[in-house]
């Protein structure tokens, strides 16, 4: 996971055969370094397609999920583990080089209550078997903070650097988000300071999911830090504005955030690509 | 509403005669112009002892509130109607000057979908209904625009303004949100720019909910497009600290967002003041 | 002055007939709505010409200077009237619309101490000759307040305000610039509230002459503050790449500030018109 | 040079026993950890009494200065050496740490042209003298990039990061200055970026020399990326709100910048410790 890629949400969130062709001869067109493809369901999923399709266009994978309630790994750590050894696996078959996102829980998920110990017990459980699975295959895991509305497990950087602490494994890595940041963290840079031993990725999303230069969010100082930190990680943009209902309810995107996908590809894609080049991470 | 206010959840969430006489005299030492008290249950309320107590105290209060899941006003418009109605008597014999918040609907009120025509139709009958009533009793009626996950009705000023126009009252105002537009405007200006003929209150809430001057929000921008527009309404700050579990859910307040009511007050409260004070909106 | 226009220093500071031919065609490639044109020697200017090629290329002109040192305006306000009367002269010939910049003093002007009642009184008497003679010819007059380094007379939009009203001409403007903004103000927005009703032109220039969109201006404040005061000048890009020795020692550019012509004019062109956009402001 | 130091133009601009004593006490009751001590001339110091005063309030001290124009490192190498010298000598006897500033030259120096080889070649070779002698004498030797127009030599990290590795000297460290770099940065961020291997003192100084934040600079950026790079030098509060004629020159202040000393350390001195600390910095 290096350089610039895009969340594949911007052409489908169903990746099928139709998807992948839709996909990623335009991200490559793009000249996208990688692409992360939402894994929501892996029985659409014809890894070997998508392999060739990668392979062909110089182009590699992250996929991103959350878990389904039944397999909530606060809940259901088994249910988890084998969940995400799924996924793991077929996207070591797709040659994907990691598996993130909120592999820790549900997008949506939230009891009302903060966080008891047992469910951060039950969640160190599962992504303990996770991410020696992961190791095996040669894959990393990634654990993404979200939101406190999307879930009420990780919400910072810091409490994913203790999650990751409590897990113990050296196979899993930190994936920020700029758009939680932006609601979560006492300015984007502390969010990256307390990740910072752990952080390989991060979603360049604006602050309300549109297009990115738009909104809220201090770009300058994310990449600052960024550059500070010596991230040398994948940078993803992503941007919400074409979205299943299966997941705009744990999403909540009732409207369009941006006006057409032109306007995030050819604004705000440049602009992310002119910030990073000027803090001189691309 | 005038000056610089403070939500009262920094003292307390239940305004019984404990609340408020725990409240009053700590916000006026705090030498605030008005208080905003949450109206969440009037039953406890003892308008009178409020009353005398805003008096002796010479201090003035906004009440606010979000509706009950049976009184969403999408669903069952009179219901809101009724709900409203109670809360404005309430509010008057309190002395108060406005009812206003998720007065619309709920917090945490979200179907899954975008809004439809038929729900945007209930609520503008109910606020038909709470503003004239208003009108008559001579305060007014605010709405207030939350973030995608509080509700799906409203989230933006461009929205807010939509619905009043839809309304057709002279008497219902926008009560803007930072903590808010930080997720869901496109530059807290912009929230400010459309909202601008009906804003009147505003709640100067930082983009994590805790001591303002520490997060991701904007203030130059939010005081700068203020003055800009001869904003001249009630600055309230607000912080969610000591949340309740029954409004914790809409909130998703998992975590202290701030070290305590000192911090909030004693630093987040000042550094409020000399900004605005330094675009001479106080 | 309406729309979006750039300094034509981005292709030249001598405005002959090569200037104005390698010029002009070039800003109507980019779609400028205006150029300004540095009015630093009238002799050389072919006025017939400029105008039959702004004409051609439906494109308007702002001209812009800074008085030379015998014609000050602080010490010898006849010298600088009759200068302005020359400028404005030809502004008219060309068909431009209004005379600009540092029309009050010179370009490095400092006396060491700061500006004395008597300096001020010469200024105010250059400008009202000069006003009165623009009026009659129907063109504008502009003040441009500059950083401290650059004068010592006007630094900030307050005092430009207080010059125009010592004048009392109706037909003098302000023009800021975020560049010198960026020192003199207490935050982009002050600026611009302080000159709100006399703000007609504004110079777009990032806080180190060089590539908008990569410096320290809070464009975001910038434009969000222009939208509420209801701004419907010219916004002007400034960018100083290339600067003959002549106004270098005034401007104290010892290094280029930008890459390229390309990168000013296709990568912070286009960032400054999509934010204008972004506040509906072009 | 640790923990959050003023500079003491503060209090007084002469250094002689009465402005010792003005100053030393003050800035101890604010809990200062150092001050800065302008040594614009070394013949009015009474060092031993200086060095009591330091030792019975517990506080440390910095020296900083420019040269006088005869002493310009780039054109008379030897004389800057010699005047570097007695400054260093002088600090060591007050049990300063450094000698920091425009140690290459002059404040307002500016030739009207680029630097040129030779002018870097003499700079190089006074600091090689003056950092060998501060290393003898057990004490640091500091740089500092100012903006265009005071010097034309050093503005940026960058420019002083190559200036230090062409003296070779590993005495020699980077002093920047958030007033300069907001000018001369292409984001406060890149000159902290630029500088981090070298950096070791910083003034936290307004956009317009006045109250800390109530102006331009990115407060958060700064700090952040200090704390991303490990800064654990010296945090100095700078605001120049009294300066005496032969500074003034030089620094172009022409206004009060704040409206008063209280100003400055009631408002914007805790404005600067409440964002170190919450970036962890003290």
């Amino acid at each position: 996971m290096k350089g610039f890629g895009v969340h594949t949400s911007m052409w489908t969130m169903h990746w099928d055969r139709a998807g992948a062709e839709r996909t990623i001869p335009s991200a490559a067109a793009y000249k996208m370094d990688f692409i992360e493809i939402a894994l929501l369901n892996t029985s659409i999923v014809d890894a070997e397609h998508t392999r060739d399709l990668l392979d062909k266009y110089e182009i590699q994978a992250v996929c991103s999920l959350g878990l389904p309630e039944e397999n909530w790994a606060s809940i259901n750590p088994e249910g988890a583990a084998a969940h995400l050894t799924k996924a793991i696996d077929k996207t070591v078959e797709m040659g994907g080089l990691a598996v993130s996102g909120v592999t820790y829980g549900g997008i949506g998920q939230r009891t009302g209550v903060p966080p008891t110990q047992e469910e951060y017990d039950n969640v160190a459980r599962a992504l303990d078997v996770a991410a020696k699975h992961a190791k095996k295959c040669g894959i990393a895991l990634g654990i993404e903070p979200v939101n406190r509305y999307e879930n009420h497990l990780l919400n910072t950087g810091w409490q994913a650097k203790q999650l990751i602490e409590k897990v113990g494994s050296d196979n899993i890595f930190i994936h920020l988000d700029t758009y939680h940041m932006n609601i979560e963290e006492k300015g984007a840079a502390n969010g990256i300071l307390d990740a910072r031993e752990h952080l390989r990725y991060i979603h360049l999303s604006e602050s309300d999911r549109g297009t990115p230069g738009e909104g809220c969010c201090d770009w300058d100082e994310v990449y600052g830090t960024l550059a500070a930190i010596g991230f040398d990680g994948g940078l993803a943009m992503e941007s919400f504005i074409n979205m299943p209902p299966e997941v705009g309810y744990g999403l909540a995107v009732w409207r369009p955030v941006a006006n057409s996908f032109e306007e995030v590809m050819d604004k705000g894609l440049p602009f992310l690509r002119n910030k990073a080049a000027q803090y001189r991470l691309v």
